[in-house]
C-alpha cells in the first residue's frame, strides 16, 4: 500500500507534464478512460459488491447504502459523463484578456492549470471518476480521498483509469486514488501545502465543516445550504407556494433546497390557506414563529436553532415578517451565502433583494433548485462553492483553473 | 481604545451599506478624502514626528525611517493617489457573463464587494491610505493594521479618514485603523474567520510568511520573489546585459528584483565578458556555481542556501545550465512563482519557456521589472499575488472582488 505522501509527491510530479498537454491529447486519454470503464466493468462490480457487502454487514443506511451500490447502468452513466466532460471546450489556454502596453510590451493573461487538486469525499465511487475528469480535463493532477467504506471501489476504479492513461503516455501520478482511508491519511492530506494546491470537499456538512476548519492547504468550501424563500406583499402567492414545493420537496437532501420561508405579514394567512394542502402529500414538518402557528395549527413552535438548521429533510421553518427589510436582514444573518429567492412583482423589490441579498445565486420568481453547474450552463460541476473567494456558486472548469500573464518584448527595461 | 475585535465588528457592520454604493458616492467620498488629507497635513505631519522621533530613539535603520518619515510632498502624493483611485472605473456591478437559460431564465454573473478586508503592513503609513482608498473604491470595508512603529501617523491618518467619510454618512466601519498595534491583536486578527472575508500582509517576506502560516482567515499571499533571468544559447547578449542590470540594480528590495541568472553553457563566457563591466559599478557580489566562478574570478562559490534566497540587496547568484530543460526545472524547483525570464531569439524557446515556468507572470526578452499592477494597466495595485486562488500577480481592484450570480425568471421550477 502506497503512503499519501507518495501518493501527493507522485501528483506533484505529475502536474507539469498535464500542464502541457494539448485538448486534444486531454479528451483522447479521457475517452480512452471511458471505453476503459465499459469494458472493465465486471471486475469495477465485483470490487463494489466487496464493498456492498461490508457495508450492509455494518448496518449502513438504505441510503448510503444506495449511494454506494454500483449497477451496470450506473457504470455506463460514469462512462457517459467523462465523455461529456471530454466533449466540453478547454478552459487552459484561454485568452482572459490582453494589450499592448505603451512601452510596446504586449501582455496576455491566460488560463492556466491549478497544478495538484486533491478531492476528500464520501462513500459516492461516482465522484472518483467525476472529479478524476475534470481534474485531467483542466490540466490539474487529481488526488482523490474516497471514504473508507468505498475503498474497494475505489481502487478498482483507480486501477481502469491509470492503465487508460498509461497506454496514453500519461504518468500515473496525473490520477491517485488514495490507498490509505484511514482517518489519519485524511489529516495528513489537510497539511500537504507543498503537494496540493487546493482542497475540494465533497459531501456532508460535517465533512466540509471539518475539513475547512483543518486545513492548511487552501479549501474550496462548497455545499452547505441553509436557503430562504421570501414571499413578499406583491407576491403571485400561487407562483410563491409551488416555487416553495419545489424547493423544499423534490429533493430535500441537496444544498439547494430550501430550509425557511419568510412570507410578507400582509399575505401571510392567505399564502398560508394556499400552501399548506400543496405541502400536505409530502408530509412537511413545519417549524415556526407564533404568528405562523396561528395559520398553520398542524405546525410547531420553532426554537432559535431552527433557524440556522439544514434539515435535508421534509421538514420546514417559517416566519412572518413585516416586510422586505426584515426579511433581507434575516437572511443575511441566517443564511449560508448559497441560494436565496424573493417572490415579488415590484421591481424595487426585486432589486433591492438583489443588490443587498449576499449569496452566490439570489433569484427572482425562480426556484433555488437552479442553482447547480448544468442548469447554469457550465457544462459540469466539481462543487457549489459557498465561499467568496476565487470561485462562487456552481463551479464548472474554469473554477479548477489558476492565471498567468505571458509578458513579450525586444529588451524593454524599466 | 477600541479593541481589535470591536474594530472588526464594526467593519462587518459597515460591509452592506458599502456594498450597496453608486460608483458617484463612492468617488465623491474618496475626493473628500483627498482634500481634507491635504487641508490637515500639518495634524499628521505632528503626529509623523512623533513616530520618527521614537523611531531613532530606538536605533531604527535609515531606510526603516525614510519609509515611516511624512512630509508635505508625501501628504501631496498620498491625496494624489487617492484621487487617481477615484477615477478609475468601479469594479462592483460589472457583468461578468450572461445568458438566457433555455427554460427562460435570465442569469447574469456580476461582480461584488468580497466585504471585509484586513490587511497587516509595516510602517510605511503610505499604505493606510493606500489600502483604505482601493477596499473603499471596490465597495469593501477595510481594517488596517500597521506597525506599532507607525501608529501616532496611522492613528492620525484615520482620524482624517474618518471624518471625511463621515460628511458623506458612510458609517464609521468603512474604515477601521487598528488602533491595538500589540502582537496580540495582529494574532487576534488572522483568527477573525466571522468578521474578515480577507486577509492581505503587505511587507517584508517575514511577516508574509507569519501571516500565511498562521491565519484562519483566508490569505492573499503577496510579494515574494526569488526572480531568475535565463540567458539562451541564442540570446542577444547585450539585451540580456542590460536586463540583468535592470532587473538586479535598479532597485533590489523590491520584488520584482532578479535574484538569481541562468546562462546557457555554449554563451557562458561571452556573457558574462560583456555583463560584468555593468555590474561593475552597482558592487554586485556574485555567488555562483564552480563554471561561472571561472568566469567571474571576482565572485564566490554559492551554497544550496543561495539558490533559494531572496536577497533584497547588491547580490546575484549564477549558475551555468547546460540547456534550457535544465533552466525551466531549476526556476521550476527555486523560484517562488513570481516574475521569470528569459533572452532569446528562438520562438520555440520562447513558447517553451512561457508554457512551462510556473510563475504570475513569464517574460521573454523584457525585465522582471514591470510586473507592477500601474504597468500592467490595472490603474491600481494592492500587491502582487504569488499563489493560485482568487488572484495571481498584480492584483488591481477586481482582485478585491467577489461574483454573484442573479437569476430572474416568471415561476420557473425545476
Amino acid at each position: 500500500m502506497k503512503d499519501i505522501l507518495t501518493q501527493a509527491r507522485l501528483c506533484r510530479e505529475a502536474a507539469p507534464t498535464l500542464t502541457c498537454l494539448s485538448a486534444g491529447e486531454k479528451n483522447a486519454a479521457l475517452l480512452e478512460l471511458a471505453a476503459a470503464l465499459e469494458a472493465h466493468s465486471e471486475d469495477i462490480l465485483s470490487a463494489n459488491a466487496e464493498d456492498v457487502a461490508a457495508g450492509r454487514e455494518n448496518g449502513m443506511s438504505a441510503s448510503l447504502l444506495d449511494r454506494l451500490t454500483l449497477t451496470p447502468a450506473r457504470i455506463d452513466a460514469m462512462a457517459e459523463g467523462v465523455r461529456q466532460v471530454a466533449a466540453l471546450p478547454d478552459p487552459i489556454g484561454e485568452l482572459m484578456e490582453g494589450r499592448t502596453l505603451p512601452n510596446g510590451l504586449e501582455l496576455r493573461q491566460v488560463r492556466v492549470p491549478l497544478g495538484v487538486i486533491g478531492i476528500i469525499f464520501e462513500a459516492r465511487p461516482n465522484v472518483t471518476v467525476d472529479a478524476a475528469a475534470l481534474c485531467l480535463k483542466s490540466g490539474n493532477a487529481a488526488l482523490l480521498r474516497g471514504g473508507k467504506e468505498a475503498l474497494h471501489s475505489n481502487l478498482a476504479l483507480g486501477q481502469v483509469m491509470a492503465e487508460a492513461l498509461k497506454t496514453h503516455g500519461f504518468p500515473a501520478g496525473c490520477v491517485q486514488v488514495v490507498e490509505d482511508a484511514s482517518r489519519q491519511s485524511a489529516q495528513t492530506m489537510m497539511g500537504l501545502t507543498e503537494d496540493l494546491d487546493v482542497l475540494i470537499p465533497r459531501g456532508g456538512r460535517g465533512l466540509i465543516r471539518a475539513v475547512t476548519a483543518e486545513a492548511k492547504v487552501p479549501v474550496i468550501r462548497t455545499g452547505e445550504g441553509v436557503c430562504h424563500l421570501f414571499v413578499d406583499e406583491s407576491a403571485d402567492l400561487s407562483m410563491a407556494a409551488d416555487i416553495l414545493v419545489n424547493g423544499k420537496c423534490s429533493r430535500p437532501s441537496v444544498c439547494n433546497a430550501l430550509e425557511c420561508v419568510l412570507v410578507h405579514e400582509a399575505v401571510a394567512a392567505e399564502f398560508w390557506r394556499l400552501a399548506l394542502p400543496k405541502l400536505e402529500p409530502y408530509h412537511v414538518e413545519l417549524r415556526c414563529c407564533e404568528h405562523t402557528l396561528a395559520l398553520a395549527p398542524q405546525s410547531v413552535l420553532a426554537t432559535e436553532a431552527d433557524w440556522d438548521s439544514e434539515y435535508g429533510d421534509f421538514i420546514l421553518a417559517a416566519k412572518v415578517v413585516k416586510d422586505i427589510h426584515e426579511a433581507v436582514a434575516f437572511i443575511n444573518t441566517h443564511g449560508t451565502q448559497h441560494s436565496e429567492a424573493i417572490v415579488t412583482r415590484e421591481l424595487e423589490n426585486a432589486r433591492k433583494f438583489q443588490l443587498e441579498v449576499d449569496a452566490a445565486a439570489v433569484y427572482v420568481n425562480a426556484s433555488t433548485r437552479f442553482t447547480d453547474g448544468f442548469e447554469f450552463g457550465l457544462g459540469a460541476e466539481i462543487g457549489i462553492s459557498t465561499q467568496k473567494m476565487h470561485a462562487r456558486g456552481p463551479m464548472g472548469l474554469r473554477a479548477l483553473t489558476s492565471t498567468k500573464f505571458l509578458i513579450t518584448g525586444e529588451g524593454q527595461i524599466r
